[in-house]
């Protein structure tokens, strides 16, 4: 089955809104195998709307549009759809009893902007929104699906998760060859390091696929296979895995979409270690990003975020005469301040950052990107330094990410290469 | 000038990746009223490549091309524009000393996989990449713009600011009509409770437009005007934007692509008042958020990321008894860890979360998705209860934007309604 992929709004072609929509459409599609060949963003308007409905129909089974569907006049999927399929609205009392029920729930009064979303195109079927007042809809017509859906992503997801790819899967049951993806996720090297490393693709991957992903936390590397049955597959990515493994394993902080501060939550909770964090220049995102994994709490005792000197001194007891002397962004203060909140918090291990993010505050002997992290626990006390861009944003991503990094290598023993 | 984008790579249509790009290009471009007709993201095919630059040279004036222009295999897009205008590769020397110079600054060895980027079509410039080693491509053929870049962002977002968009910007001088837009952001009021209270759009509007851009952290306003001067377009924006205040002015955070951090920063440095935060549930996110702002050093002084109980008495001097009484999710505590972090760092504000974000936590009288946000001053220390929805992440963005947004409406004096 092939699928074409339809974002409607003006947002997403002015770039006010990022069609974070389409990804996790994509993503869900292709892990039923379900082939996405083409990805289109158009503006609010019926008559693009209806020749991408044309051309879409053209080349894909399934036809997901995405964006439109909301209260304001200038949603305008419905009326597309409409007149599309030729078919007319009709009011449908489920939908609307939704609508009041979910209001009520939210002690809101309703209004006849929002009773109106319960006009439902006839041939339609309408996909429960449990999450706001616009319904999905799912139309079968000339052996093609079309699957219709509000752009706010979490409205979108909820339709998703509970109706459409539960009913596409039921369709996919009887397909015949079986495509696998594995995600293997990589930080600290850079992508052309990464690809000479693996050495020749050829022998590595025999007729499987490789793809390299790179972005500011590291490479992702996907690798497809395409086998006769769940079982090959599985057994071919195995095997690519550990060919991969061998030779750049160091790197590889997680398979899937596991996100690095999993990874960390994973290896803490099953060693019974305790973690405080004290951030300077990240300002904050270590402690969010750790703090993103639930149950984080049985690991993650405090985060100090000492944005001054005097915060450092007082809450990290890190040393005045060392400030004086070789500056908040050095070796040592990164060193102390991890120390300082591992002691003070009494955990077992503390992390540290301090740095120059930019665009201001570069001095004579530190430029802007200049990072130091650092790591303490009951045996170890070290830091590393680190020179990242320009880019304030993007330095405290990489920081942010060098720390759990260095934390991660820290917990499995992986020593710096050289 | 009519613009398609096309953003290649098998990453976006399985959902690896988010396209960004066409929402940054897209809106570079609008700024400078060049209207993008269409997004598309295809994968790394020639074929699908060579068939998608014929569609978009058909309905577009530019076409800007993003990815698949890296040092490994399953980058095709060179070989693309190579093959759709029937040129040749040529080596750049200019192109080959910047990617010499890139890897010695760096410290790595340069290697042929690298030097190979220097192969730039003959046809096309080469733009310059100052944060990579793949150059960016514009061409011009039968009356057309192509513009090729990579898709790393930070690389290509370089390009777009150094060369395309002041080389676009120049074309564009003697275009006529002037479009321009005006965002206004709001938060705190539904999508469908904002357009209500705006009454009558056409009366409101007078032949402008206004699009409606909801997320979890607010509703968008977006208002375009078209007319025949600068002038004319800023004074009709400057209307409609007294008018939409008068009715929902309370809502309305910033303009633009402020964010409400910068606000509040802004109203911070205006008149000298210092800041710190306590976070429970939030984790970092709050200290994150305002130390995304350059010069936030000025005003925020530090943030305690207080996760266990411990911490909050330790840190914060929370009354334990408190605690054992009420909880550690309560106005109460949310009032006393506002209270304790001012104190105990000597700031003229503090700011505090405390909630169950969930997906775990919740207890009979306490569900997932309650929040309590803290305030306290010189004069003030008071609190506000939210109750959020199932989604830990979302919980966490909604959480911290309700924290940032109560303390926005404090300095300012704005009042709860009802």
């Amino acid at each position: 089955m092939k699928a074409y992929l339809i974002s409607i709004g003006d947002e997403l072609l002015i770039g006010q809104t990022i069609n974070t929509n389409a990804a996790y459409i994509g993503n869900a599609l292709s892990e039923i195998n379900i082939e996405v060949i083409e990805v289109s963003s158009i503006g609010d308007d019926i008559k693009t709307i209806l020749e991408e409905l044309q051309r879409a129909s053209a080349m894909a089974d399934l036809i997901v549009i995405t964006g439109g569907l909301g209260p304001t006049h200038d949603d305008v999927t419905r009326n597309a759809i409409v007149s599309f399929f030729k078919t007319e609205l009709i009011q449908n009392e489920e939908v609307l009893n939704d609508i009041r029920a979910l209001f009520e729930k939210r002690g809101r009064k309703v209004t006849p902007i929002n009773e109106a979303q319960a006009l439902v195109p006839k041939i339609a079927t309408p996909i429960k929104n449990k999450r706001g007042t616009a319904p999905g809809m799912w139309i079968e017509q000339n052996g093609k699906i079309y699957v219709v859906m509000p752009g706010v992503p979490f409205e979108m997801k909820g339709m998703m998760e509970d109706f459409v790819i539960p009913k596409l899967s039921e369709l996919m049951k009887d397909s015949t060859s079986i495509i696998k993806k594995l995600i293997l996720q990589t930080t600290g090297i850079p992508e052309s390091a990464l690809f000479e490393r693996l050495g020749n693709l050829d022998e590595l991957l025999d007729n499987a696929k490789i793809a390299f992903l790179p972005n500011q936390y590291g490479v992702k590397l996907r690798i497809t296979v395409t086998e006769n049955s769940e079982e090959e597959a599985l057994k071919k990515l195995n095997e690519i895995e550990q060919k991969i493994r061998t030779k750049v394993g160091r790197y590889i902080f997680g398979r899937g979409e596991e996100t690095l501060e999993q990874v960390i939550g994973k290896l803490l909770s099953d060693r019974g270690l305790t973690l405080a964090v004290a951030e300077s220049c990240t300002g904050g995102e270590v402690c969010s990003r750790i703090t993103n994994v639930s149950g984080s709490s049985k690991y993650f005792e405090r985060g100090i975020v000492t944005y001054s000197n005097a915060s450092k001194v007082e809450l990290l007891r890190v040393n005045e005469d060392t400030i004086a002397e070789v500056g908040a962004v050095s070796r040592e203060v990164a060193m102390q301040m991890a120390e300082g909140v591992r002691a003070v918090s009494g955990t077992d291990i503390g992390i540290s950052t301090t740095g120059i993010l930019g665009p201001t505050g570069a001095t004579t002997n530190k430029p802007v990107g200049l990072v130091f992290i650092g790591y303490c626990d009951e045996k170890v006390c070290t830091a590393k330094k680190f020179l990242f861009g320009d880019d304030r944003i993007l330095n405290k991503q990489r920081a942010t990410q060098a720390a759990l990094e260095m934390l991660r290598r820290q917990l499995l023993g992986i020593s710096d290469e050289e």
